[in-house]
């Protein structure tokens, strides 16, 4: 009887034919003795994480793989990226993304990382807490430049644009709000005071004359982009009732978990780079299924490659990522192991495509098929058929015993 | 990259197994040398143009495969038929197909073709740019005995019957709402009003007393059905940046093309009939690809031999087609082409069906599957598996590149 899970997702796996392959993809073309079994244990299949002919981001597409619906759950970036820097936040909180950056006196955009700065915790903190109309700010560090900010308080609206021009050069743009709603226009108002106030207070910051006297640029504004609101929403443990962690690398997939409310583990040597430690990951995977029900592993490297187009290293990442799951060959037969992919990414195109990508289902449980390898053309004639991302956590629920009866 | 399409479309292509072909269907019985090896390069599927248990006609299908929703921007057969014939139409038109008839003094019904009558032009022309109650008449001439009309006015329906009874023998129907709208009522009475004030104009023209005296039946009255609007909707180009053309010898899929706002380009040779000059039609398909991005062929006859139950007929005519498509087996890189079918035509039923047709994306970046032959139950087994019509287009858009991402 399966009791636990470890779901793996490989972000932008799938890929087209690379004439450099022989017309294989990168994941056909690699060497993948341990992912082929596993798939020839599988249930095999293809997903289109959203719906066919959709091209999904990488954060849609995991709402849509544990099962939230990007129209009910999703209006921005700005929430999954501030819960996976640990932000608590409460229904109806804007929530949106923030770069430290160096601008002029006239707000023209020198940098937008302030001379890639490596902490900005004391210039968060200069911000944390800020009131402006009754909207109480609150400001905390990212990695490098980066910042989360929520906007909390009354009749507020995620349908606000960037002031972050993502380029160099332009001005900071003001932020309009792209509804009419009177909500919309007063969060539109609201960010733009911000933008003022924080550009008065950066620009005072005795942290910054330092770096000015040691020749580095300052940060002086706080570019912001991505909002949404955080929703209200059932927990993934409540509405599953799965005890569920998020084993990852990169910070938008620790998001995704912490948005979740999945509790975070933390690994030393998972860099969602090429050189990430995905023994380190798997091994805190098996071990957190004596504490979890669910473990979600994000393995990041296999996107990045192919969005720089090298189909190579794209490869070569996937062969690692394939000796270390050695490991996973012999899982008790209580655990449920499911292998995907958010999307794919072309390295032809370097961009994420609509191409669906190959699932599996590894577990005695499950109807085996005669699919031996793991692979877009072979998971295309498992038995599972062509699903969606959305048809995951039912299949889960199904195998373990636990989905609803309709009917009588 | 893909920056070029043809979409090649053979009508009522699908069908049923035959017992004089040993079960197989005309497509799977016919010698087809050169769709099979389109086909081994190729991702393959099988296609509901609307949805599974859904029999199309030939108009929503191909609207379908275009990507617009029937139910969103199809009222009747009117507005395709008389985008046809070049009439200009405005958003509110409402649109129907007329017949050049004879009928007695009670409006009995004595030929529905006016004695197969050859040029209406002079006809059409005693009738357009009349007005009645504020709605303004356009006739132009089509083909023989047909014709397009359209009502140009405030407070227009679709929403009307036919006054062509489609048999001879029959009285004249009297054009009923269809709906309680005021709007429909006031559109059937504008028709009856003009089926009077036409029979009164035609029965008074000079040309009908000349056919009277050479011993023809005049044209003294214009059938009308197919009532439809001209619906608020983006051309083709405009709603995938595509520049698109037509190659069709059949009027209604001109009129598609016109409809959706695609150049109809004029081929010698091109009948829709089972002369037709296919290898025309394909060279100039190819030189098409030099001015446009988008270029959508239309074969008509395999439909035609299969709902007059030949199909010996069928299979010789798809084996004609098969030759000249050798000149499709060599295109560039760039070149994306698709083969399909708008519908499967029974032999034995004589009739469309709902039965799904096969459908292949031939390019170097498709996923090749182990498909072979081009034939129904060889599609199955693709990669694609099986899609809707809806499906084509954001899948074009996907290989080419151009589909906007969803989330981020």
């Amino acid at each position: 009887m399966i009791n636990k899970v470890i779901l793996l997702v490989f972000d932008g796996l799938g890929d087209r034919p690379i004439p450099a392959f022989g017309g294989k993809t990168p994941l056909e073309a690699a060497y993948t003795p341990n992912l082929d079994a596993i798939a020839a244990a599988s249930q095999c299949g293809l997903m289109h994480t959203l719906v066919r002919g959709v091209r999904p981001g990488s954060d849609v597409a995991h709402l849509a793989i544990f099962g939230y619906d990007r129209e009910r759950y999703y209006t921005g970036r700005g929430p999954i990226e501030a819960a996976g820097l640990g932000i608590p936040m409460q229904e109806g909180d804007i929530a949106l993304r923030g770069n430290f950056a160096t601008v002029d006196g006239a707000w023209n955009i020198i940098d937008r990382r302030a001379g890639r700065i490596r902490d900005v915790s004391e210039f968060a903190a200069a911000l944390d807490g800020m009131e402006i109309d009754g909207v109480r700010f609150i400001v905390k560090p990212g990695t490098a430049h980066r910042a989360g900010v929520i906007l909390r308080g009354n009749g507020l609206s995620p349908a606000v644009s960037d002031s972050d021009p993502h380029e160099a050069g332009q001005p900071v743009w003001e932020v309009k709000a792209l509804d009419q709603t009177s909500e919309a226009v007063r969060t539109a108002a609201v960010l733009n005071k911000f933008n003022k106030r924080a550009y008065e207070i950066l620009s005072a910051l005795p942290e910054n004359k330092k770096r000015q006297e040691a020749g580095k640029l300052p940060a002086n504004m706080l570019l912001l982009r991505g909002a949404g609101v955080y929703p209200s929403m059932p927990k993934f443990n409540d509405k599953y009732g799965l005890k569920a962690c998020c084993i990852a690398g990169g910070g938008l997939y620790k998001g995704v978990g912490a948005f979740l409310g999945m509790d975070v583990l933390q690994v030393q040597g998972a860099t969602a780079l090429p050189d990430t430690d995905i023994g380190a990951k798997l091994d805190a995977a098996l071990k957190a299924l004596f504490t979890y029900d669910f473990v979600f592993v994000h393995i990041k490297a296999a996107d990045s490659l192919a969005e720089d187009g090298d189909f190579m290293g794209k490869r070569v990442f996937i062969e690692k990522a394939d000796r270390d799951m050695a490991r996973l060959r012999a899982l008790p037969d209580n655990v449920l192991l499911i292998v995907t992919a958010d999307h794919s990414t072309s390295c032809a195109l370097k961009a994420h495509t609509a191409n669906p990508v190959p699932v599996i289902f590894c577990n005695p449980d499950v109807r085996l098929d005669d699919v031996e390898a793991f692979g877009e053309r072979a998971a295309a004639k498992g038995g599972l058929g062509i699903i969606e991302g959305k048809d995951i956590m039912p299949e889960v629920l199904n195998l373990m015993g636990r989905l609803p009866l309709t009917g009588a």
